[in-house]
C-alpha cells in the first residue's frame, strides 16, 4: 500500500491542500519523533495522553503499567487515535487572520492488540527506547521478569491515517504586501542540551558515544 | 479558588505523586505555551487536534473557521478536554523500565461558549496572537469585518483541571546504582531561530523589537 484510502475518518477537511495520505511520508513524520498523543474517552469525554511510542512497519507501539486506565480502556473499546506533531515555525503574517504555524502532524487509526509474549514485549521496549535515543538499549541492564510482568505493551496496526504539513512562507492577502508591516517566519525547533550525568558512577564515566551522537544530532 | 477540586475526571491515577491541582501552578504551565491539544469525539473515536490558544483568568480560548468541524462539534456536545505539554528532558536510567521524560503537562475540562460580539472576538484574537509572540498584535493591520465574520472563537471556562510535572533526576532501583552504566538527563527545549523576512518590504525593514525580543528570549 502506497497511500491510505481516504475515508470519513481520516479525510482532512480544514486545509485539505495540506493533507497527505502517502504511507512513506507519514512514516517519515512518525520516525522523526518519539512522543505521541493518545486519545481516549473517559466518562464521555475525549482526553489526550502524551506517551512514548515507536513505529515498526505498519505497527505503532505504546506501553505503560498493567494498571494504566487509559491503555486498558482503549484495548477494550478500540476507540482511540494517535497523533504526532512537530512544530517547525511561527508564521507571522501582516494580518491576524493569516498567522499560522509550520508543522508536520499525523493522526493514526487502527486496530489494537495487547502483546502477550515476553520476548515480543522485550523487543518492543527496545524499539521504544531506541526511538527516543538511537542505539541506547544495548547499554542498559536487561529487564527483570517482574518488570516485564507489570508492563503492558499495546500494538496498533495502522489501518488509516492522514498527515498535515505546512512548510511554506507567509500567505497574506495580495493587497497587504504593500503595507509597511514586517512579516516572516520564526523557525522553531526542539533541541537537546548537553547530557547531565546522574549522581554516582556516571559522574566519573565517559558519556557513551551514542548519547553524544544524539546530542550532536539534536543540539 | 486556590486549587481545583479533585473529581473522577481530573484525579491523576498514574504517578499521583506528580499531580498538581494548584490553580496558579496550572496557569503558569498554560502561560508558558501557545499550542494546545483539543480532544473531540468523531464517529465514536477520540481525536486530538493541535490549536493555538490563550488564557485569561479562568478562561481558555481557541479559534478557527466557522466551518471547523471540531469546534462546531465540541460546542454542541461540550465533550472535550484541552491538554498542554512541555517536554523538558529525557531521563536516561540504568534500566529500560525507569526511562522517562521530564515534562510539565496540564489537562483542562470546562464549559464551552461561542463568542458572539465582534469586539470580544477581536480582543481574544489579540490575546491569542500575543500569547504566541508577546506585543505582536499592535504591529498588524486591523481585522476586516469579513475576516471576523468567518472566525469562530470558543471560550472554555475551566471547571476542573490537573497538571503533572516531572522535574527530577534519574530514579533507578537502589541496587542498580552500582552498575557501570551511564545514566542522566538530556535536557530538551523548544527554541526559536533567527526570524526570516517574507519577500517584499520586510526584506528591507528592520525586524521589530518585539520579534527580536521573542527570538532573544527563546533562542
Amino acid at each position: 500500500m502506497n497511500e491510505y484510502t481516504k475515508s470519513k475518518l481520516n479525510r482532512v477537511k480544514r486545509g485539505a491542500n495540506r493533507a497527505i495520505y502517502d504511507v512513506e511520508k507519514i512514516n517519515t513524520i512518525l520516525d522523526a519523533g518519539f512522543l505521541c498523543y493518545v486519545g481516549y474517552i473517559y466518562d464521555g469525554k475525549p482526553i489526550t495522553i502524551p506517551m512514548a511510542y515507536c513505529r515498526k512497519g505498519d505497527k505503532v507501539y505504546i506501553h505503560g503499567s498493567t494498571a494504566n486506565r487509559m491503555l486498558l480502556s482503549i484495548l477494550e473499546s478500540e476507540e482511540t487515535s494517535i497523533t504526532v506533531v512537530h512544530l517547525d515555525g511561527l508564521v507571522l503574517a501582516r494580518s491576524g487572520l493569516h498567522h499560522s504555524v509550520n508543522y508536520r502532524s499525523v493522526t493514526l487509526f487502527g486496530s489494537l492488540k495487547k502483546i502477550e509474549k515476553d520476548s515480543d514485549k522485550t523487543d518492543i521496549l527496545e524499539w521504544i527506547v531506541n526511538q527516543m535515543v538511537p542505539n541506547h538499549w544495548d547499554s542498559l541492564r536487561p529487564m527483570y521478569q517482574k518488570e516485564l510482568d507489570r508492563t503492558l505493551v499495546v500494538e496498533m496496526t495502522i489501518e488509516t491515517a492522514s498527515a498535515k504539513v505546512r512548510d511554506v512562507g507567509v500567505a497574506d492577502e495580495p493587497e497587504d504586501y504593500e503595507l509597511p508591516i514586517w512579516a516572516g517566519i520564526v523557525p522553531i525547533k526542539q533541541i537537546a542540551e548537553y547530557p547531565i550525568p546522574d549522581k554516582g558512577k556516571p559522574e566519573n564515566m565517559e558519556i557513551p558515544k551514542h548519547i553524544i551522537d544524539y546530542y550532536e544530532a539534536n543540539k
